[in-house]
């Protein structure tokens, strides 16, 4: 039985339980939650956590991390650096993406290392070992893609994303408008060069039903990946994104049939005004399933800072509903993020988070800056380190430019206006 | 005749020109925009602008970033360097906020250093000299704090802020209703500390006239100051403020009538679901005044990382009407900031306008959006720097891993989604 059907059979589960202690819930809401599938809980059966997370409606907004080699650049050492940081900063996830090194290896030991729940993209896998036989991307085989499943879950995988909505209509669709990004997710970007080489059909989309008895197998959560996510505000909320988003809303629903888990992945660059209307048709057509955003970037023109872009979108489209931030790095569309990237990236997701549960009601959001205002106003410096999110920062930042009179800072000295007379 | 006059009487004057040329729009907008109130073109007539800014309806957002001096810190060369670092990284007006040091021979070097608007406060000024006579804040003298308010705009002061909108009324909501963050604008907490302690209207509201022939004199714009602007999400939206707000709507009226060109100062820290109310609200009762928000913060927790706070909630606040955004640094809250703070304020706040912008249907901006899209999509760096928002950082961040093949970039190597098979 998966924890699903578990869930749906009321049967008691510890996953459940150790969610609902997280969150400070009753365990009939996660039960419920999880049972009509607007809660997910991600972990394989082969697995160890020694930290539980519940992601979906009615919870605390949750953050990813990517971390990962590339061809370009292999050091699994600065991974795993890039892991511990990351869970430090309080990432609640992190998917391993790598695509260059001992891919086996190197998923290992994350999943050894790594006390949060692991995603993966398995198409990357599949990618590399196509290119590695000399082959093109575009002769990716679909029995070897399975493969490359099917090892990832019985090694640990904990969600996987699966573009599972690219297929040949959508591909359709694509090829007649045009797009002026084109496809910027890289596993779609393969998909699609598959199937306008080939005309068959993308084998995670026909074989759907083989996908979903593996991760029934090792309870692992599907993430039904954005492949058509816009790259460009120019090509958000366009008939290509949203004509995958309907195919996925359909695979949300045989999945939850078979007892597995979904979420549903979401744009990408997407103007301001365009965000709430994504995330309550993602949340329609994707039968509630936890939205899981990457962004949304409200800009394109801002490499270096799109962490900042990103928490822009992410807070607006989590104060809208979205479960599930993916963070983005100030080094995305520049180069493999580096250590101190990961750090800046999970913070400003976080923050993009916690803007959106104050809102969303969730549980001792707002209590958090409350009290934080509170030990502001009384200028007590030790007392904000425990409710601001990042302790040690405000502790050196500070530190940098020490005040003349300990209750205040440099800004405004004996001016400020926190004093009374 | 003053600016806002001029306008009126549909009489040509070169600050419109520069303005329209500027935005790309039409003298005939811009005249109607000054004539009206809805936009603003801060300068002095005593000063020499290189770049003429408007401010308002219909317009680009523009940038604002404070610098200047504290008692606990005084390094006039530094505050040089803040001022060039921020101009060039884009900043369209500039407020000397210096409480530290010779603050006549300060504002004189800023000001003739400065290409762009500069704005001040000048009760922070009338506090120090009152200060420095061994008094206590709340003795601040009324007429010495206009006699500082003629010399700031003899000086050249392009555009002040007044809080005007704290009177023996609003001070009294404040006083019964009490707040948990209390006063957090520094000059309003100075006249509320003033009028506490004398029982004595604020000069600013009770000789108001006073202050308009004061700006009718030298042309200088009225900024009015929200010294009730919420410091903490809790204190948001609250009698307090709206109260303040609804007595600046009043004195735009004034202003108005007497040919002074205002602007409304706003929030501060609003959460996410309150940041629209607020613009709707400042627009009403300001009687369409270009507003100028400080933000808004949206949570309180992340000292350390409050430009990203703000750029959330100043996208949103810009994308719903707001015109002018007051740069927060990553030091807010912490200390003075430095220049690298300065920089990345001035970044963070110009990304939230621009994200802003391509909502707003501002010229240009989304344009801007789809040629860095292009270029992206062509693997065209070069192209990339001359179309986003820090070539500099671009460049330099690409150098620090710099890909395999030129094309792509270190994140996904050969596997880039960019390219075709």
């Amino acid at each position: 039985m998966t924890l699903m059907q578990d869930a749906q059979n009321k049967k008691a589960n510890k996953l459940i339980q150790a969610a609902a202690t997280a969150e400070n819930l009753s365990e009939d809401f996660i039960r419920e939650g999880v049972a009509d599938g607007t809660i997910v809980i991600p972990k394989n059966i082969n697995r160890k956590l020694s930290k539980i997370i519940a992601v979906g409606k009615g919870l605390k907004t949750k953050v990813n991390a990517n971390i990962g080699t590339s061809p370009d650049y292999i050091n699994l050492e600065e991974e795993l650096v890039k892991l511990d940081v990351a869970v430090k900063a309080g990432a609640d996830a992190v998917m391993d993406l790598s695509t260059g090194g001992n891919l086996t290896q190197i998923r290992k030991e994350i999943l050894a290392r790594c006390p949060v729940q692991v995603g993966t993209v398995p198409i990357y896998e599949a990618a590399c070992r196509t290119v590695a036989q000399g082959k093109k991307i575009s002769q990716i085989d679909g029995e070897m893609l399975f493969d490359v499943i099917e090892e990832q879950a019985q090694q640990g995988v904990d969600f996987i994303t699966v573009h599972c909505g690219i297929n040949k209509a959508t591909v359709e669709i694509l090829n007649r408008q045009g797009r002026l990004a084109g496809v910027v997710s890289r596993g779609g970007s393969f998909l699609v060069k598959c199937i306008n080489a080939t005309g068959k059909e993308n084998p995670l989309y026909a074989q759907y039903d083989r996908l979903l008895a593996i991760a029934k197998k090792y309870d692992v959560t599907l993430s039904l990946g954005d492949g058509f996510r816009p790259g460009a505000a120019f090509d958000a909320s366009d008939a290509v994104q949203l004509g995958e988003l309907a195919v996925l809303g359909e695979l949300v629903l045989k999945a939850r049939a078979a007892g597995v888990q979904t979420m549903i992945e979401g744009p990408g660059h997407v103007p301001l005004n365009q965000i709430e209307a994504n995330v309550t048709l993602a949340k329609k057509l994707g039968h509630g399933a936890p939205l899981y955003f990457l962004g949304p970037l409200v800009t394109d023109i801002a490499p270096g800072y799109d962490h900042i872009t990103s928490a822009i979108g992410g807070a607006l489209a989590a104060a809208k509903g979205v479960d599930f931030i993916c963070y983005v790095t100030p080094a995305e569309h520049i180069r493999l993020p580096n250590v101190k990237d990961v750090r800046e990236g999970v913070i400003a997701a976080r923050i993009a988070g916690h803007a959106a549960d104050i809102v969303k009601g969730v549980k001792g959001a707002k209590d958090q800056d409350d009290a934080m205002s509170k030990y502001r106003k009384l200028r007590d410096w030790k007392k904000q380190e425990e409710f601001c999110i990042d302790p040690e920062k405000l502790r050196t930042e500070r530190a940098k430019l020490p005040p003349q009179q300990d209750d205040v800072c440099t800004m405004c000295g004996e001016f400020c206006a926190m004093r009374d007379e």
